[in-house]
This record gives C-alpha cells, structure tokens and sequence, in this order.
C-alpha cells in the first residue's frame, strides 16, 4: 500500500508506530494469569485516566455497540436523550431501536447543551436515564458536563450516561467528581489507537439497575461483564492487540502527566481557531463550548471544500467534510490523541498554501 | 513480556508473524475509497472461502455478538436451538435473553446432533429458525452439517443459522449448496488471526427476516450493515487492523489452496487422534465426528491434567483442560489455523516425554 495521508479527521487518527509495535505481540489464552494481570492493568489506567472508582469494562465493539449496551441495560420507564447533533441523535435512534420509550430534547446544532434546559426537560416526564454526548463529533461542540451532570442529579434520579467518545483521554472529565454513571469511549480518536475497541466506566447503581432488566441479551449484558471483571477476564475472546495497544499509550499517558496531555489538547484547539478565524472563517460550535479535541469550522468564505481536501490529499494530509446536513458549509480539523503542536502547524501551513 | 507459550488451545491461536505485519498497517479513515477497496477484497475473499454468493458483513465484535445479531434480527415466534455442548448450549441462553421463545434439543456431550433427531424436533413446534453449532468447541464434535440442514430445509421454512467458529476456513463448509441463511465465525480459531473481530454470510431470507423485526437495536441490525455493505462500508468504524490481517491471511490461504487447508486440518486431526488411542486414550467425540481442527481426548488414563499442562507449560506449549463439566476429564489439542504437522510433531514429542 501507498503511504496513507497523516490523518487529521476525528476518528480514525493516525497511531504512533510504537503504539502500533506494542500491538505487535504474541497471542495469549484469555483465560490465563497473563491475561488477567494484562486486563487489571488496562482497568486501572483507565479509572486513573477517568479518576474513578467506578469498574472499567473492556469491550470488543465500536463505541456504538456501547452506547447500545448503556441504554440495554438501564432503561426502564423512559429515557431523556439530549440532542445537539448526529451522534446524540443516533443515541436517540438506538434507544429507540432497543424498543423504549425516549423523548429527544434538541437544540440548534453548533450550540451546546445548556443545564436549564435540562431542567426544564426533566420537568416534563419521569425519566429514569438520560444520554449526552460529551464532545458532539458533528458539530465541533464541548458540552458543559459538569453543569448537567449537576442539574440531573439535583433534579431527578436518573442514571447518567455519557459518550465520551472523542473527549475521553483528552479532556479531563472526574467520572466519580461528576457523578457519571456510565463514560464510554472507543479508542480510535482522543486514546490514539486503531479502531476495533471501546471502554466504559459503570458505577454501582448502573450494574444493579441491569439486574432485573428483561431482553437485555448477553453480549453486552453488565451482569455477564461484571462475572468476568471479577475474575480479571472478559466475557467472550477480546482483541488483545488492542489491549496490548491500550497497556502502551497508558504507559505513554503517564509519562506526558494527564494535565499536559489535557492543556495539549486545550492549546492546539486554541491554535486551530485562531487560524481559522485569521482566514475569516468562523467557529461553527458557539462560545465558549468549542471542542478541545476537534474543531468546526464554519465555512463562510464559501470554499469548495471537496477540492480543499482534495488538493490538500495531494500533499498527504486529510481532513474532514462537514458531517451529513453540515457538508459544505462546515469542514473539521482534529487535533486529538497523540497530535503535536508541530502535527498541527504542517497541516495549517499546508492549508495557508492552498488557501492563498 | 516473557515469549508466551505456543498455543495449542482452541482459541486464540498462535499468529503467524507476518500476519501481525499485516496488521501493523497505518490508518486510514473508513469513509474512504481506499476503506471499500479493502472491504471489499475481504468480502470477496471470505466469500470465496465459503464457496457462497450470499452477502459478508464484517462484524467488530467476537462470534458471541454475532450469535447474538444472528437471532435478534430473524426469530419471530420460536427458536430451536440444537445442543450438544458448552457453546450450543450458550446460544440458547443467548436467545432466552433477547427474550425469544425457544427451545434446546439436547443430547449427551460427545455425540453429535443427528439429522433424525432434528426431523422430531421440528415436529414437535412451529419454528421458524434453527440454531447449530458446526463444530462444538467444547467436546471436540463436528456435527453432520449437511444432512442437518438438509432435513430442516426438507421439512420446514426455518433459517438456519450455524455458528462455525472453529471451523470456517479450516474444514469445507459450501454455504450455498447446504442452504445455510447465516455462517457465522470469530477470526482466532481457524481463521489464525488475533481476537477481536468476526465475520458472517447472510442470506437474502434472512436479511428479508429482519426487516420488520422489532426491539432489534442498532450495532447489530443487519438493515444497518446492508445500508453500508452497498456502500463498501461497515456501519461504524470497524477494526482496521483485522482488516489488514484478513487481506494478507486470505492471499495466504489462496497460495496453500482451500481444498490443501482443508486436507492438512484433517490429516493433523487423524495424527492427534492415533497419537491419542496409541497411548491408551480415549477420543470423547463419537465416531466418525470428530473435529478436524481440535481434538477432545478422554482422560482414561486418569492423568493429572493440572499437573501435565503446568509441565507442557515450562517447555514453552499450551493445551487446554476440559471445558467446564469435562475439566479433568478430557483435555483438548488445537489443530488448526496455520499450524503444521511439524509443529504437531513437536507438541506431541513433548507430551510423550512428559507421559513416558
């Protein structure tokens, strides 16, 4: 194969080699004490990843499947999803699909989630969970979790559950701080691996709540995981690679300090709009709940954003289209996982070129 | 790490290196022609393995989600479930917890499912799919497939749904001709790949089955998989890394020759069999079901089995001990994916040394 272009678009990123390397070990039996020392490693450097004490279960699956799991096993009466874009609604479709009553509350997308509003929501009906994405990839928008997280807690018993798909590693987010039943994440955007494996955090009354949960099925049944977790195992043959993978970056995270990796992140967000608003763009994500990971930009000078990428592929980078209804009017730079400053200022130089 | 031992369990198996070569590929985005160009190298290619013009979905999960998918999306009003150890027994469990009505039709661990059997089966309710497992990792049986699906196709309208996780691409298995709606398989059994990915033929019926299904969720919806199987795609972003394996894997199983794989499996089957019996064994399948691509030996010799793997251990090899009710009385030996005769050899060389 061609050397593929550097990937700046959020999700897949591009994976360091030694992340890769690591990937590249002999096979072990999955019911082994190897094995078990390997998953109780990758468990803990996830909670101190997500400063919790709350289990972490590994799961081979998109975070999609996750996001299935989660309402699965949790939702009983109904279920508040908040909506600010693509993949909130898909959280809405896929409640929906599992055969339960939802309402999806939506705002405007590129605006974010605002706490009184979900207060107002759950005013409306007795919701016994309710689903946010954190960082929305459609739109370039940080929700503010910390104020919902607070707004549910004060206002109802809902379990909260939280995709953190491409923020997870990223951002700081204090599971247990915020009270975060359940943050699921895959591990192909802000963790820095391939796809094909995603993590989640449940708390103690996520796990009970799944107890008595009819039709819940059994690949992704917290009951069964849980079974498992106890011993330091996965329900079914995970992909070790992955996990081998996973065992590395912890590694590599550790050694950048959590705070740098966050601040990281923070300041080529910071970069990247500065950038585009120097070209007279504008951010599509409204102030101040732009994404630290990856950013929208608003196409208002009108360029022909195909042959933008195309032009730009040429040169061996590749960034993102607008997504679904935003095609054309937005386009998306991520600068995630193991993205440096340097990563970042080829790719805008590059840009600056064609642009001129 | 320390070199972990070769394995000779059922799962995973020991990968070849230039497999993990493979896989240690750079990434990139799955919304991409250069993505549908290998998916769809690797469609064509399983497709090819399972001599079947029925459409591949590939699945980034192991085979217990996709035992899962396969009943979600195509029971209505009854499942038979056709039991004859651990796994089979497990889909059954599976389609009790989505909530279908079903019933398991058991025989003794160590027999194989017979075709007349089947026929009473289907006489006794109105099912409207049949669940087999192929090759019953857990006693070393390969079920009578043909004649199995022949007496379901001759007798009622049920899909048939085989799960053929260790055995797909090790022992022939024409989907077509045998009328099989789903062929289900993981990649670390037969196929040699690490964990963590799975992959199933679907049938036109089967896919018409779950078009009006209800609560059948979203990551294993195969109308999802359809949407962006026609568009060279997996619905959510898939595990790029067993892509890549599976491409090199499939050029390799070409260059041996299906029918040439095929033989080698079951000539290592027959070796491990007679190696067994010369030593006062017995073999637990019932003639002549014997699995070519492991082989349950019945402890009659009443070795300590804990004792035998700990010293085939400190020599660098892995066997497995029975699988639950049959731990200490069988162990089993793998003989499958891409292991040679010579590496058979040397396995049963250490053995002899450590029983003589």
């Amino acid at each position: 194969m061609q050397t593929p272009p550097k990937l700046f678009i959020p999700g897949p990123v591009t994976v360091r080699p030694e992340i890769l390397d690591a990937m590249n070990q002999p096979m072990i039996g999955h019911r082994t004490p190897e094995f078990s020392a390997l998953y109780q490693e990758v468990v803990a450097g996830v909670q101190t990843v997500l400063q919790t004490e709350n289990r972490v279960y590994l799961s081979t699956s998109s975070a999609t499947g996750l996001m299935e799991a989660a309402v699965r096993n949790t939702v009983k009466n109904r279920c508040l999803n908040l909506v600010c874009g693509a993949f909130s609604l898909r959280w809405h479709h896929i409640t929906d699909a599992c055969g339960f009553k939802s309402d999806a509350v939506g705002i405007e997308w590129g605006d974010a989630i605002n706490p009184e509003h979900v207060e107002m929501a759950l005013d409306e009906a007795d919701y016994d969970v309710v689903t946010i994405v954190h960082n929305e990839t459609s739109t370039g928008v940080m929700n503010p979790l910390k104020g919902i997280t607070e707004v549910i807690r004060d206002n109802s018993d809902a379990l909260i559950l939280v995709d953190t798909v491409s923020s997870m590693s990223g951002v700081n987010i204090p599971v247990d701080d915020w009270g975060i039943d359940i943050a699921l994440a895959s591990v192909q955007k802000a963790w820095g691996l391939p796809p094909g494996f995603a993590v989640m955090s449940i708390s103690d009354r996520a796990l009970e709540r799944s107890k008595d949960q009819p039709n819940k099925g059994y690949y992704f049944d917290f009951e069964v995981f849980e079974k498992y977790h106890q011993r330091g195992q996965t329900p079914s043959t995970p992909s070790l690679p992955h996990m081998y993978g996973l065992q590395r970056q912890l590694d590599r995270i550790g050694d950048e300090g959590l705070l740098n990796r966050f601040d990281r992140h923070k300041s080529m967000a910071a970069r990247t709009r500065e950038w585009a608003l120097n070209h007279g763009f504008d951010i599509f994500a409204e102030e101040p709940y732009q994404s630290h990971t990856l950013t929208c930009i608003e196409n208002t000078l009108d360029v022909d954003i195909a042959e933008l990428s195309s032009q730009l592929l040429e040169r061996g980078f590749r960034i993102s289209n607008g997504y679904g209804p935003l095609k054309g009017k937005t386009f998306r730079i991520a600068h995630m996982a193991d993205t440096q400053p340097d990563d970042l200022e080829e790719l805008l130089g590059q840009l600056d070129e064609i642009l001129a």
